[in-house]
């Protein structure tokens, strides 16, 4: 931000050592060229004092990187992909690389337009949440050799290094925790969706059913549309309320979902817990702040992020690195909403 | 995606015409070239079916363009943000630009950091929401002629185009609706921030508690600190819990405040809007949700994005257009957390 951009040659001028030793400093590479340590801290000194600023560019072109990581995330506006975004910068920052963001709001081809673009300006790698049918995309960087890890979503038919939660285990570990809870009638609203992590979110619902002796009754599963979600939710919830024998206990698969269902259950004067008790997926403040604080899986937000920069670091640095696949432990976060019921 | 690129060559081929047709039609010189439209119809279906795609660095090229907005915010993890990228990245997208985001946790040196990677990945302008301290840089983007709109927040020294809320008018129809609804004693929960939206946000009270016949009592006004926000929002609210004659209204100066705030009220297990009646900026589903619905002010999110990106691509089109002022106005949701007061 100086007038004058302050170059090697006048940290170089101002300690009175020749412009290759500042280079060799400023580049990490005294060791090496075994400058000493006192000049070496002399150099960096004068650097900062004068606001030297390393020209990115010349940088990346030397080490054929530039310190930026491109991640592509299904949709910004989910309170979910938005924290963990705010985990992959922090943590990116802190081991010297620079984060640009692209939303892809659930749709293959938007997020293949990003990827290009983000390829284009030359990241070292990418962190991906995929949206569906992003298969193909997946499958040609991988061909390319770009480095990319998945985060949070998957796909089993592709052996790629990911980070996500288990969702299955987080799924069965909600419902069984409503059956001990004395709830026998059970429905979740998922959103009807062709990716890993939904499937599995239904499996381990229906899979706690049936291992506690439970019917997973198939009207019991109410698939919900991405689009016109509000009134899909609402559809969902209406055909709950009209069967005989109606479910008592509802888990949302997501935090949207969650917040579409605490909305109409508001509007129809329904209680939480005593008419529906619930279990969702997600987090939010809702969760705290609802009159009947909501029983909840905590995905592992902070460590997932965290993780998924190191793995792609440790790809970046090393394309011959053996995959990684983490799977993490969602938590199950007991509240009101799911509490004993009253028989 | 394909093993094989496909060429303009290769649409000329199928279609029978020379290269130099296909170019025309494809970077949308055909009326000017004169090309007939059965033709350019035609070349238009083949490129497609054959699944060309334009290669976006040989475009940027020739147009010195690379159809890339970049996207600075102060923090990703703010809903109202995260929203507003949205927007933002839907309307650039409508008008064939790819929009990437960067977020700076409200710190001006990280907004530097991404100013500068972006800038080095050649993005055509910037859309900025800055954070405080961040003036020399706005300047030095001014100076150095690269176009750039500030979203949201605005410095008022600084001529620059903008878009952003009339947050003064804001708040002081927030603060004079809980007047009319028989409130004297306004406590107001701000940042202590050196940016001028929250100077506006606190002034704007402050007249309507004046032009009202109030005296605006220094210890009604909380300004907090960004860091510690928990810790902080508590120690303001048991100040007002201990004054003679205290706050019966509060203000929260943006949508954190608000949620830190409504959580100490419910861990008190003071009532709303019996003990502290609530007008809150920002917006967010707990608004709607909590037991009591809370009254804010909302923003036009929507339209401060879509202009944005507006007056983004004119200055980018043009450098010479004239500079741009928006101050849009935000609206008074009345719900039940500000109703009247019981005398």
């Amino acid at each position: 931000m100086n007038a004058k951009k302050v170059s090697m040659k006048d940290i170089a001028k101002e300690a009175g050592v020749s412009t290759a030793l500042v280079s060799y400093v400023i580049n990490g590479n005294e060791k090496e060229k075994r400058v000493g340590k006192e000049i070496a801290i002399k150099i960096r000194e004068i650097a900062k004092k004068l606001n030297y600023e390393p020209n990115q560019v010349a940088k990346s072109l030397r080490s054929g990187k530039t310190y930026t990581i491109g991640l592509v995330i299904a949709d910004i506006s989910n309170p979910f992909f938005a924290n963990i975004a705010r985990v992959v910068e922090d943590e990116a920052r802190r081991k010297g690389y620079t984060v640009i963001i692209g939303s892809c709001d659930e749709k293959a081809d938007k997020a293949w337009d990003l990827i290009k673009v983000l390829m284009n300006r030359q990241v070292d790698g990418f962190i991906i949440v995929a949206s569906e049918h992003s298969e193909k995309q997946i499958r040609h960087l991988r061909e390319k050799k770009i480095p990319f890890v998945l985060l949070d979503r998957h796909f089993p038919g592709l052996n790629t290094d990911f980070v996500a939660t288990d969702n299955f285990k987080a799924s069965y570990d909600g419902c069984e925790h409503l059956i001990e809870m004395g709830y026998d009638k059970i429905g979740l609203i998922a959103y009807k969706l062709d990716m890993h992590h939904m499937h599995e979110r239904i499996k381990g619902y229906q899979s706690a059913l049936e291992e506690n002796k439970i019917e997973a009754k198939k009207e019991w599963l109410a698939e919900v549309e991405f689009e016109n979600l509000e009134n899909e939710v609402k559809r969902a919830i209406d055909g709950f309320l009209k069967m005989e024998n109606r479910p008592e206990a509802l888990m949302f698969a997501t935090y949207g979902l969650a917040i579409n269902g605490l909305r109409y259950i508001n509007e129809l004067k329904l209680k939480v817990p005593d008419d529906f008790a619930i279990v969702s997926f997600g987090q939010a403040e809702i969760f705290e702040l609802y009159y009947c604080p909501i029983t909840y899986l905590l995905q592992p937000l902070e460590d997932l992020g965290v993780k998924a920069v190191d793995v792609l670091l440790n790809k970046i640095n090393d394309k011959e690195t053996p995959l990684t696949q983490v799977l993490m432990k969602a938590k199950l976060i007991q509240q009101e909403s799911s509490k004993m019921k009253v028989k």
